[in-house]
This record gives C-alpha cells, structure tokens and sequence, in this order.
C-alpha cells in the first residue's frame, strides 16, 4: 500500500479531527495517524475506537517529525496552536486545519512566523453533523462534500497538493479560492444564516406571546431555525474571527431588509413581487446547481 | 351516514380548497360539495378528479341555500369575495375562509356588512404544499395539521362549532384564537421567516461573487431558504394583508440584529454567547413541543 504521508497528527480529536483520522487510518493514506489533545480520556477513547493509532500528552512529541500536522481544535484555539507549533515543527512539517474561518489564522501566521511558511495550507471541510466529540468521529464524514482550500502567494504546490490528496482520498470534492474570498463566501452562505436564525428565535423567545408562537410554529419555522440549535461556543468563535466579512454582510443584509420594510409600510407591491420573484429564481438556481453536484458524485 | 353539513360550496379550487373539498367528500363530511371559481378548465378537472361533486359559474347560483361557503381564493382575493357573497348569502349561512391573515378579512367585513355576521368565522388551516393547483388537492392534507379559528364577540358559537367539526372530521387538530394574536403569532413564526429568506437569497444574489456564495452552499443554507422558493403572489398578499404585525415584528427583529451586530464589532463575547444560548434554548424548547404535538397524534 502507497501512504500519502508517512506521520499525520491531529490536534485534538473531536468530530472534525477524529473524521478525518479515522479516514486516513482506514482508507491507508497515512502509515501512522497520533493524536494529541488535553484530555486524556478523550485521547484514549480515540484508541480505543481506532479513531487513531496512538496518542501523546507532550505536544513537542506528538509533532516530532510528522509529515502532516491537522489542527483540528475550535476556531480561537486554532490561533494559539499555531503560536505553538512554531518552535515545534520544522519547515518539512506540513501544517493545515480545519477551521471555519481562515483569513485570522492567515493573520496569525503572520503575526507568528514573521513570513507566513510555505508549508501552512489553510483548508475548510464544509462538513459538520449535529452530533460532536469523538464517539461521532466518522470515517465516511466527508464523502461528497466540499473542502476549500486557500493557498496564498506564499504556499508551496508540493504542500498543497499533498494536502489535496488527503482530502480527496477522504472522499471530498477540493476546490481552492482565495482566503478573503473564502471568508466573505462563508460569512454568506453560512455565518450570516446562523445569526440570523439565533437573532430570530432570540427576538421571538422575548415575545409575550412566546408560549403561542412556538406553539403554532410548524415546518417551515423548523427548517428556518434549525442551525439556531448549533453550539453557541463554536458560533461565537466563528463571528469573532471573521468579524468584518460578517459585519459586511450584516450591513449588507440589513440594506436590503430595511428597502422591503419601507416597500411593504407603503404598499410598493411591484417592487414586493420583483425582490421576491428575484430571490425565488435565485433558489431555485441554487436548487439545481445543489442537483447537478449531487448528480455529478453518483 | 351523518353529514355535518348539506351543501358546502368551495370558492376557488386550488390546493387549499380543493383539499377540503375532497376531504369532506371522501369523508361524507358533506352531503354535496359544489365548487365555483372563474376558470371553467380547473372546475371541470375538480369534477373529473373528485374533488368535488359539481360546478357553478354564477356565484349566486352556487352558494342558493349553501350550508357553509369556504372562500379558499389568494389572501387580497378574499376581501372582494366577502363583498360580492354579501347581497347574495342569507343569515343562515356560514361563511368560513382559509386565508393566512385574519385582521384584514375582519376588517372588511366590518366594513361590508356594518355589522359582523354572526355566521361569518374566519379560520386558517396551517398546511401547505410546494405543490399548488386543483391537481394537488389531497384529502389528506390537513390530517395533524392545526386549525386556528378566530371568532370575535359578534360570532355565533353554533357556527364556530360547524366550522371545528369540519375541520375535526378532515383530521386537523383546531384550535381558537383572537385575531390579533393569531396576526402577530404567524407574522413571527412564517411571515417575517418568509421576508428574512427572502431578502437574504435576493441580496446574496446581488453580490459580486454570487456564482461561489451559491455554489459552496451546503445543506444549513437550503434549509434555511428553502421559503424563498415559496410562490411571490401568495407571499406579497400575506405581507401587505398583515402590513401592522409584520412591520412590527421586522422591527423587532431589527433591533435584536442591531444589537447583535454591535456585540460583534465590539468583540463582547460574553452577550454574544448569551444570545446564542438563549436561542439555542428556546429551538430546543420548540424541537421538544413540536414533538409532543406529534407523539400526541399517533
């Protein structure tokens, strides 16, 4: 059997990190998967499962001449495993993640190493599930879904590529875009829908009515306010570390919300039915183009 | 067989009337179910699906010594139907609507007839479809769904009880509600939902990079505006019909948002979590009695 890479540590072993260690493991793209985490039962328990094969406590051990290091913790410890990490690994050691946001650990990289290495591939698997920790690790988690990747000027092709190959030995789609574009893409499609559903449910819990409107609630509000169920800790994390992409897209949000308000207090049917009729076109677009990409997997 | 009515006549044959229509039928809720509306080709493919016995053309022909009159006609249709049903039903007929705002239909009937008829009871079926049109009439559509019926002080109890039973016999459960608080309850829980996705898919897809927000969208975001695909018409009527509690509870949500987006600028991670987990709190609360409702059923 050809392993991809030799050693690959995974910084902490959660849902995401312990998807994809145990991807690895069983599909053999790596010859050794170790974790490191903070909490041992937790690292045992990853043995345990086969999640990976080995743990260690120490993370100047754990990273010790290791081919792939995936930092696989929240959004803000991220940072500070980077912080970590530098006087840990040596230049060869390819550094990547699975964060959400990626123009901060840019930043941060940055920030730590003075030049940002060319060993540090920066990706974002769009995967999740409702369910966390470890005993959700999953080796199938990632099959048919997307991972971005955002290579910069600085990134080797030969790190990048390799990182590509994990992923798509995982199952996933790889695409690459840029680290801004990255951000702005997510805080629409996905960090703006998540503040709106928690604001929504926020504004309407504090209603008088509170009890009859969750009461009389049905379908459509289940599937509206569904993501409001998703951990605060893991939201908060995510909004703060890509602050101005969220706060762009608030503004621009609101923009538009306040010309419907203004169309609807005076009556502006025409103009009701042509931004409804926009947005109804535009999901059905999304619609097909969710189709053809499922269409395309089989 | 005991019918609960003689003659119901169903004004307008789409899904919302055509269901009931049908239901009543198959049920022998109705003794004879007569339809009328203005296209000839939808009441003649009503006949030949069974969804109902027979057809008019002239309104006052169809609703002679009708029992229940169901005006099942768009949201801003209904109004002028009240207005034309006005010199041609006698006292003893119940008027009953399907409609999805109560004040306005209240209003103009305040207007219409001077005084309230005691057997006009407005109501509102809580069920729909993605599909639409007299070929998606079900007969089982309103099973486990609520009925909101809103009698005011003017409404005869005997009416109020014709119209429960109806809507009992189809397998809704029925519920009653002030008009006010039935307006503001679904300007919350569907109106304002419908205005957020909305507006959200419109203003994405008027960004620069709205090809990559579209396509790296996953399954949170189709959920979330899965209601923008819903039909413009029916949403414009709803929205201008229920302009005071919709206007309202856009402002609310506003102001929650505004208070939101300056947590965020501000880096106060303390109040964003609070949010986020009151939110995440009160979807759960809502996840547990919308599975009661449904435990209650079976």
């Amino acid at each position: 059997m050809t392993f991809i890479v030799d050693k690959l540590v995974v910084l902490g072993v959660g849902l995401i990190g312990g998807s994809l260690a145990k991807a690895c493991k069983e599909r053999g793209l790596a010859r050794e998967v170790v974790a490191w985490g903070r909490k041992e039962v937790n690292l045992q328990k990853a043995v345990d499962l086969g999640v990976v094969d080995r743990y260690e406590l120490d993370l100047a051990v754990a990273v010790e001449s290791a081919d792939v290091v995936f930092i696989a913790t929240p959004t803000l410890i991220a940072e500070k495993m980077l912080a970590q990490l530098a006087p840990l690994v040596g230049a060869e050691t390819i550094i990547t993640d699975g964060a959400s946001v990626k123009g901060n650990l840019y930043r941060a990289a940055q920030r730590i190493f003075g030049q940002v290495p060319a060993n540090l591939v920066l990706a974002h698997p769009i995967a999740g599930s409702e369910q966390s920790g470890v005993e959700a690790a999953n080796a199938e988690l990632y099959v048919n879904h997307r991972v971005i990747l955002t290579p910069t000027v600085e990134t080797s092709a030969q790190a990048e590529e390799t990182v590509r190959q994990l992923w798509q030995g995982c199952g996933a789609e790889v695409v690459s875009m840029d680290v801004d574009k990255h951000d702005r893409v997510l805080a629409a499609t996905s960090h703006l829908p998540h503040l709106l559903a928690y604001s929504l449910v926020d504004a309407l819990a504090q209603q008088d009515c509170s009890y009859e409107i969750f009461d009389n609630a049905a379908g459509g509000f289940r599937d509206f306010t569904r993501i409001a169920a998703s951990d605060p800790q893991m939201w908060h994390d995510i909004v703060l570390a890509n602050k101005e992409a969220v706060l762009s897209m608030m503004d621009g949000f609101t923009d538009q919300l306040k010309v419907l308000r203004q169309d609807i207090a005076e009556g502006n049917g025409d103009d009701i039915m042509a931004s409804f009729e926009r947005a109804q076109q535009a999901r059905n677009h999304f619609s097909e183009i969710l189709l053809k990409r499922q269409q395309g997997k089989q």
